[in-house]
């Protein structure tokens, strides 16, 4: 089955997603994707806060005004920002914007908050939705009109140095945080052409789909002074002088579900890795008759010994095939049988929904060996990824360039020339060039088809 | 000092909300305000969840055939919504809303997702933002443009009685909810002329604002089949008949973070219950020259033994007056000063936010002490709101009823008669008629100035 049908479709039968609102670009987070959602914003949330971020919540609407006062970033954001015109019968005198990216929302309010260099650091993160009016190809979580999770931080400096150190902090947050997902990434530098519209630079973060398309899933922009400049982010330095603050900013959105789902999952549905899946341990009693008690008693004393994990009983009225396919389906990494055989023996029988595998263990080792399964379906979840991942990656001549990309897809390094780093690049090989990298320890160009 | 007067100066003095923003009636949630905000709405959540609700996420967006699709319902909402017109510079086909509130969105998808009494009840909620195009006067966290918290809960049942059952359950977990925080109430059924556009009724739990001012904090609407209708949202019934689903919504706001600050607060800042407190413990190390190490060795050991609580060391080089001062404001439920004194006769000193109260304890009790002490901040909070909220409540005859509310504001209790409940008392009193409520025993209407 071709990749994208095979993700809408588990989008779909996942109960993930629902792409049948009535606007394009536009659907539901159904209570299992939510979820998914939740667990997996909530490891970022947590290496945001423990790194000094705070959390903060900004208004969604943009006054025109505001939007525009940074000429670059305007331009990047004009064709596809959308307009709030009227309130009620009313038509009000200003424009609002509905949020493409909150620089300017926050950016404004920096300038209140911002005195003197003691007032520096700041480090702030928003969990916000925001909006792309896309002419483009909308896909689920992928390509949103409404992007509807959006974390974004955004820090000030004293200095450029500390600036640059912010970078190099958001840089390892998104590597633990993708490692944490077992998402394989080249952390590639964007050429001048392709940066955030404002920024002195942008590094992005890009993996590659089962289809063989480059994903950026994540960006760290460092600002310089552009934005405080034209936002008066003005300080009073430790000598007494003025200076303008030296920003940051970095994203990440939904398409880090998406990657959850694309990179892990196979033809039998999800494999979510046990630290986002809303179930993480699913218990089937295999009910035979007269030894109905028996069964459900021990799903239940199972269930209560795993409590620090998240676990479900699947009680439901219906042959037990028809279960394993559903959480199959919904990617639940660990599936416990509990069946009157096993239970005369003295036994517990676990199936890992990553290899298929079954493992019949003794009931005293049950805490132990749920513990080591988990553990070690997130190491393979994350290492096969990786070995997938590799086996796209190509090194070549960028004269071969245009012709391995057709040939093997993904991403395609040449090595880095600056003579023929040049936007030209992109129709020579007929793809994005997506900047420049470092892969085992040289320097290339990185080409790729993106999503 | 006047109510809304402190009431705006707390907002900023404890870092809470930020109103410069420039829009009218949008505003910045602050790290501090946040964490409030987080702790807050994850009670509720907790509740929903506990009960069987399932957290989803719909889009801001509505398209203007949807919304306007119940009559009813877009009457109630026309002259306030948000309208998207313009996508980049194009226009828009159909205009889109801001959602003002999400029954027409999430009702478009229950038609999709209803198809046989099997797939009942569905108990869907989620946490968003909403916007109003108020033209009254806004107050932050009271009356937003941008509302930036609104737990909207949706649920569809096969019958009306389990619909009514629900609206009951949803009380229920509003009482609990609102007794969680410390916050008196009355349950009020609001008048047919002022229910929820679209509802078959509507209860309302209203509080008092120190300024004698009533305000709604949670509504609960039986919507009977009249969105189910509009929307068939139509289901087979166990007999094989079609029949529409009987729907209930119901809601909670940032009034509820308003209520924490205003009910609780007094004239020295905020007075927080623990159980949403960003800090529940403060500790200050009293620092005398030659004992510095021992002072801070000694608030740190205190720190590891109260890990189970949020607890800061305030290790600030100021006076610690000031950060008494500061820590007032915010609002922090307890403080614990830690001297070379105390500490060499083994004792620590506890002092409690909300009476001001020193209590002197054994070093040895201290885990024991400060969870006896922060029960019972909490519960003094709730019993003092209580006995405020109890003078605010005036039973007497219509007749009395203007001049008592002006003499004593609050809310006006006088014995239901029929034959005076119609919208018309509302010009004779000069107030809201909230609508009719029990009161020890005994039915009245409910009459006060609002917010």
């Amino acid at each position: 089955m071709e990749f994208s049908e095979w993700y809408s479709e588990i989008l779909e039968r996942a109960e993930i997603y629902d792409v049948r609102y009535p606007i394009k670009g536009c659907g539901v987070y159904l209570p299992y994707g939510f979820k998914i959602r939740k667990y997996t914003f909530e490891i970022l949330s947590k290496l945001l806060d423990e790194s000094g971020h705070e959390q903060v919540l900004f208004p969604l609407l943009i006054p025109e005004t505001l939007l525009a006062k940074e000429g670059e970033h305007i331009k990047g954001f004009e064709d596809e920002v959308y307009w709030v015109t009227h309130g009620g019968k009313t038509p009000l005198d200003v424009k609002l914007a509905l949020r493409p990216t909150s620089e300017t929302a926050i950016y404004y309010m920096l300038k209140l908050w911002v005195k003197v260099h003691t007032d520096l650091p700041i480090k702030l993160y928003q969990i916000v939705n925001t909006f792309r009016y896309e002419t483009k190809h909308t896909r689920p979580l992928i390509r949103l009109r409404e992007i509807m999770t959006f974390k974004e931080a955004h820090t000030a400096h004293a200095t450029k140095e500390e600036a640059e150190k912010q970078v190099k902090e958001a840089i390892g947050i998104y590597k633990k945080f993708f490692d944490t997902l077992g998402i394989p990434y080249l952390i590639i530098k964007r050429p001048e052409w392709d940066k955030f519209p404002g920024a002195d630079y942008t590094i992005a973060f890009d993996t590659i789909f089962p289809d063989g398309r480059a994903i950026q899933i994540g960006t760290v922009h460092n600002l310089g002074q552009h934005f405080s400049k034209t936002f008066e982010i003005e300080f009073e330095t430790p000598t007494g002088d003025k200076d303008y603050a030296y920003q940051t900013c970095y994203g990440i959105s939904d398409r880090a579900i998406a990657s959850i789902i694309a990179i892990h999952g196979d033809e039998k549905g999800l494999k979510l890795p046990p630290v986002v899946a809303p179930i993480q341990v699913v218990i089937i009693p295999l009910i035979f008759k007269g030894k109905e008690e028996m069964v459900i008693n021990k799903a239940k004393e199972v269930a209560e010994r795993l409590k620090e994990y998240r676990v479900h009983i699947d009680d439901r009225d219906i042959r037990p095939g028809k279960k394993y396919y559903d959480w199959e389906i919904k990617g639940v990494p660990l599936r416990i049988d509990i069946g009157p055989r096993d239970i005369e023996e003295g036994k517990i029988t676990l199936v890992r929904r990553d290899t298929g595998e079954k493992i019949v263990i003794e009931e005293s080792e049950l805490e132990e060996k749920v513990r080591e399964t988990l553990e070690d379906i997130s190491k393979r979840l994350k290492e096969s990824a990786k070995e997938r991942f590799k086996k796209f990656i190509t090194i070549c001549d960028v004269e071969e360039a245009k012709e391995m990309l057709e040939k093997k897809r993904g991403i395609i390094l040449v090595p880095y020339d600056n003579s023929i780093y040049k936007e030209e690049l992109e129709e020579k090989v007929d793809a994005k060039v997506l900047g420049e990298t470092e892969y085992e320890g040289k320097k290339y160009i990185a080409i790729a088809k993106t999503y």
